[in-house]
């Protein structure tokens, strides 16, 4: 077989990737505007057009089709983040991170917002794998909102404090632009995040 | 008849409210945990041990039941702001506001924290009577946080900018205790109130 030709394994595998893909966007769309609870393999297979019978050989059960959903989210949202890298090392990267935040928050492709805030809404009170996974993914993201701040922070700047506060802009303007449809949120999101920038500077 | 007993029509009244307000506890309870959508008249029926049509006559519709509920969430909580009128004018009766918000979040009588707060999540892309009432309600509590900043802040200061990033703040404290369970999360709170309050005195 020539090489740079897939063979029909390959194909098949690659054919399966497109379709979880494809699923698991449309999965994404359902979660943003219904909640993972609103989600079921029904509704998606109502919504894609297939059986119900393939998308259970997909995912296996409701709660796996969640944490997917969730998992494919993140992924989504990682993969613009890399954007970050970009930007010079500094309050530069939280200003990059915080627009890639809002533009995610405001992406028409999310019709009600950010799943995996509204999972947070969801899984406050649910234990199980879902939640298990959620707080994981809250926890990676503390951690490099952490280290983006160790960066530059003066000495003795408490950076949890810091990553608590950045957190809170971030939901707030989730909540200012897609709750109340406000034009100032923008404004407000990157005016808090310079005060918080100069307090993280100050000695 | 003698003064202060009341006649048949104030004690049917009376027992009519009680029952309204017992059916309204429950109501909020059921949207803590499991979202003004997850709320209907049948599993509002089931757990109060009343009858469907009982509770038809109450409310008339679901969309009703869940504008009720919406109300007597917030004047639950509004009960127990009353308390801010005994703090002394100024930055005290943010600190009071932020600490009576925290107590109102980790109420065990809410099981899945604050309902209002779910049905901005849920009620961001779905237009109607639920969402209107929600806006006025999120627009009231908005108008309160600028007034009491008004009462102290420096000439010139934003008000509406310190308003978003107070609500910012209870936002980030009720993913912090509820979803994260965070026993750190008062204390990052507080601390950010405190820079909050600094800037807006700050000339």
């Amino acid at each position: 077989m020539a090489r740079g030709k897939l063979n029909v394994e390959e194909l098949l595998a690659a054919k399966g990737e497109l379709t979880r893909t494809r699923i698991l966007d449309e999965a994404v769309r359902i979660a943003s505007r219904d909640g993972l609870e609103g989600l079921s393999i029904g509704t998606l297979a109502t919504a894609l057009e297939l059986s119900k019978s393939g998308l259970f050989a997909h995912f296996g059960s409701r709660e796996a089709l969640q944490v997917a959903v969730l998992e494919h989210a993140g992924a989504r949202f990682h993969a613009r983040a890399c954007e970050l890298a970009d930007a010079p090392q500094g309050p530069e990267r939280l200003r990059a991170l915080l627009r890639i935040s809002m533009d995610w928050i405001d992406d028409p492709e999310l019709p009600g917002g950010c799943p995996i805030a509204g999972a947070c809404i969801e899984f406050d009170d649910r234990e199980g794998p879902v939640r298990e996974r959620l707080l994981e993914m809250q926890e990676a993201s503390r951690r490099r909102t952490v280290e983006l701040f160790a960066a530059f922070a003066a000495p003795g700047q408490d950076l949890e404090q810091l990553a608590f506060e950045f957190r809170a802009l971030t939901m707030a303007y989730h909540h200012a632009s897609r709750v109340l449809r406000d034009p100032r949120a923008r404004a407000w999101a990157q005016q808090a995040l310079e005060a918080l920038l100069v307090r993280a500077s100050a000695a």
